[in-house]
């Protein structure tokens, strides 16, 4: 198999968000890719939107390795400089450590715990390097310097703005968005009045004096805007032109803009930051977007609670069975469907996985090879995992109605790329010990029920012989019956 | 009950290893207790002995809580600037990665990851903050600074070294390790010489051309020492002078003797940093000492590959029955043993959680509030848990033998308090759900043999009656049995 193998790396097809168009992806270096994906700001739990974000990621990361790449995969922490959009630019979680009374790195800690708790959960791949923003404050401050320098980023009471109007004499902005300049802010009314253009945005921030998190700068106590901490942490560990840039849609703009333009600023190019970047889409509820103030915003813990069995593969199987550039919407109907599809395919592996061919016949009614290669071709056009999952169906319905007729060959082909497909490249965690422990214990009740009534009868008919050694067996595990009482 | 835990909380002793006595512990903030505890270099898997002090910190921070303090657990992870005590003085972390051929943040990464999965089978709190060396640059160039310009720390070719001959004029040094300056280090042979005294410390180091982990400082590119690290951290996020100061007995000598070094100097007096200062004992490996090289060295996958279940409890349990400041010698034999007295305990509170009283008798046998006493003040007597483990299992006899006699107030009164005790105080998890599935599991195994056997002779002696009654009772629960094969 080791052709088809081969033969598959090299025609992986990305939807490049900064092309607008399906691209063959290529490295930049022989074997390896560099993926850096934007992460968490840990100030609050993560919705179920934010966790699409991270499971797409995680089959495409899942993916290079099976391809045999080596990947460097960095996801960042935000836990600081993540400012709310207004006229206050307050730090999101200055401002949610002052509601829970508690101080912004605890805030920190006990919101970076349940996000890596979840992603345990999830399955999900840990990536090689997690940055953080508080780690790298000096990497930013040698970046704003730069961009100072460089007269694209002015100070105001200490603290310094990225400036736009220069920045689009030089360089092209929006292109990532697809934005004119003009339609990008639709309100310019509520702005920091710091700002020569509401379109500029903040690279480091004084600190008033009783803000807590601050560091000494070349411009006095402050901290770092959001934008600079990616571009100083990818740079940092991937260079200053890698091979993927991923995160939510809704990262697209202003964050991913902003960044771009910092990296081409300090690196004097329109070609900067990444090669690849690309956007998964986002997670509605009954049709509305994900919304605290409507009350339809829905945490992981929130399903776990309803559904306890393998419940990170039904959520994950929910998840991939919509391409990553649509909208999915969740609703408790679709989400009970997925269970059903997904226990479909897992009773399926169950079988494939439990069973020992025998004959060896030419069958000519499945052919392993071209479902594999269909397989491959689907993952390879951009990521159709929805598509893979429907031949991971076919494969599901041919082992429930055919598996006797196959042949041996094939049937080894199946079973390998059956299992690499769902749990090598997918990634759903391999549970079901759990599951059948508590169907055996099931049915340990049920059969001991059953071993009592047969014993009663038995006694009935004087049967002694056989009702002595069902009692003896059952005392055995443990089980004591007293004659006295049930007569 | 209200009132014994309000008197016990006053009577708490502690072992304070800087006045090396027990000492009434009475917190600098009413109610509030702030405590730092070293954490890992994230090199390498711990050993047993690195988790020992973890585990112990751990009961410590829960006691805390038990009493109604609000507890600020702070424990760093030490990523950068822990170097080899050599001529050399080279990054620990930056050595590993150039063996495992990895970027030094790959390293840090993979260790943080193993050590916090570690703590989370071990069913150990989350600190409440756990900041990171990497993450606290700008604080220890801060006090760096303050150092040199007090002109207790001297320059040398981009590095800074903290000048002890000075420092010993002006405060104490050694009240912690309680050694004379010139016992301090036995070899003075092999030692950085850009030292004017092979007694002073490395408090920033010149970063080479090729050396990866660096940053901009006053003195150029470098990087910090280890000493400095905890310093900054622990005044960050507990203030010049708190609690309790904890770690493991070798981190007393340099480690923390440098550290009281440093903050003395910065806060110019000899009372900085911690007022108790505690450190946990050693475990050694069938009497020596553990080391890589000898091959006695125990990662906790070790042990958890031998022992399955409850594995995290039965090493909690072989650790905490020895006091904490008693060196442990962790030996199979006696792994063993504690696995027996765990059990004992685990089944006498399994009694204990599913027994309903009836009597409502004046037993006169036992007293509980005596017990309680006792227990509280086993722990208050400078954390003596192996006595209040002794006490567990004095409750724990009863519970086996005279369950039946209890009153009911006592016995509502002992299953709380056992429960604090061994759950929510030492912090054991509550996990024999799964031990009893497996259990479950084995026994439908064995009984089903049994009964294929049972209907074989039945089949034999032509009992078609009852030997298909158990066949489709078998059927019902998924055991098809084929009796042309089986005859």
């Amino acid at each position: 198999m080791k052709n088809i193998f081969i033969r598959r790396k090299h025609i992986l097809k990305i939807y490049n968000s900064l092309k607008k168009k399906k691209e063959l992806f290529s490295p930049l270096h022989k074997n390896y890719v560099g993926i850096y994906v934007c992460g968490p700001t840990v100030y609050d739990y993560l919705h179920l939107g934010n966790y699409r974000t991270f499971i797409i990621f995680d089959v495409i990361v899942r993916y290079f390795i099976h391809l045999g790449y080596k990947v460097r995969y960095v996801r960042n922490i935000t836990d600081v400089g993540h400012l709310e959009n207004n006229e206050f630019e307050e730090d999101k979680i200055l401002k949610k450590s002052i509601i829970e009374g508690i101080e912004p790195m605890e805030i920190v800690n006990k919101y970076t715990t349940s996000f890596h708790n979840s992603l345990n959960f999830l399955n999900l791949l840990n990536p090689n390097i997690e940055p953080i923003a508080t780690g790298h404050i000096i990497e930013q401050i040698d970046m704003i310097k730069k961009l100072v320098k460089k007269k694209l980023a002015y100070i105001v009471n200490g603290s310094i703005y990225f400036d736009i109007n220069k920045y689009i004499k030089l360089y092209n902005y929006g292109v990532l968005s697809n934005n004119k300049i003009d339609n990008l802010y639709t309100s310019d009314t509520f702005y920091n009045k710091e700002k020569k253009n509401s379109k500029d945005f903040c690279l480091w921030k004084k600190a008033n004096y009783n803000h807590i998190m601050n560091w000494t700068s070349p411009w006095g106590k402050g901290f770092p805007g959001w934008h600079i901490e990616c571009t100083a942490m990818s740079i940092k560990y991937l260079g200053s032109y890698f091979d993927i840039h991923g995160g939510g849609i809704d990262l697209k703009f202003p964050h991913h803009e902003c960044e771009l333009a910092q990296s081409n600023s300090i690196y004097n190019t329109n070609n900067s930051s990444a090669r690849y970047w690309m956007h998964s889409n986002m997670l509605t509820i009954d049709g509305y977007k994900m919304s605290k103030s409507k009350g339809n915003f829905l945490k992981l813990q929130d399903i776990i609670k309803e559904y306890t069995n393998n419940c990170s593969n039904i959520f994950k199987f929910f998840i991939l069975k919509s391409h990553y550039r649509s909208i999915i919407n969740f609703s408790k109907i679709d989400f009970k469907k997925s269970e059903k599809s997904y226990l479909n395919i897992i009773r399926s592996l169950e079988i494939l996985n439990n069973f020992t061919p025998t004959k060896n016949t030419q069958d000519n009614f499945f052919n392993t090879n071209d479902w594999i290669i269909k397989c491959y071709k689907s993952i390879n056009d951009d990521f159709n995992i929805p598509l893979l999952i429907s031949n991971l169906f076919e494969a599901s319905n041919l082992i429930k109605r055919s598996l006797l007729k196959i042949n041996k060959d094939n049937f080894f082909l199946l079973k390998k790329y059956m299992n690499y497909f769902f749990f090598d490249i997918l990634g759903f965690k391999k549970d079901n010990s759990l599951k059948r422990s508590n169907n055996k214990s099931k049915k340990l009740d049920i059969i001991i029920k059953k071993l009592i009534i047969i014993r009663k009868e038995m006694r009935k008919n004087k049967e002694w012989y056989y009702s002595d050694k069902i009692r003896k067996e059952l005392l055995n595990i443990g089980i004591n019956i007293n004659d006295d009482k049930l007569q």
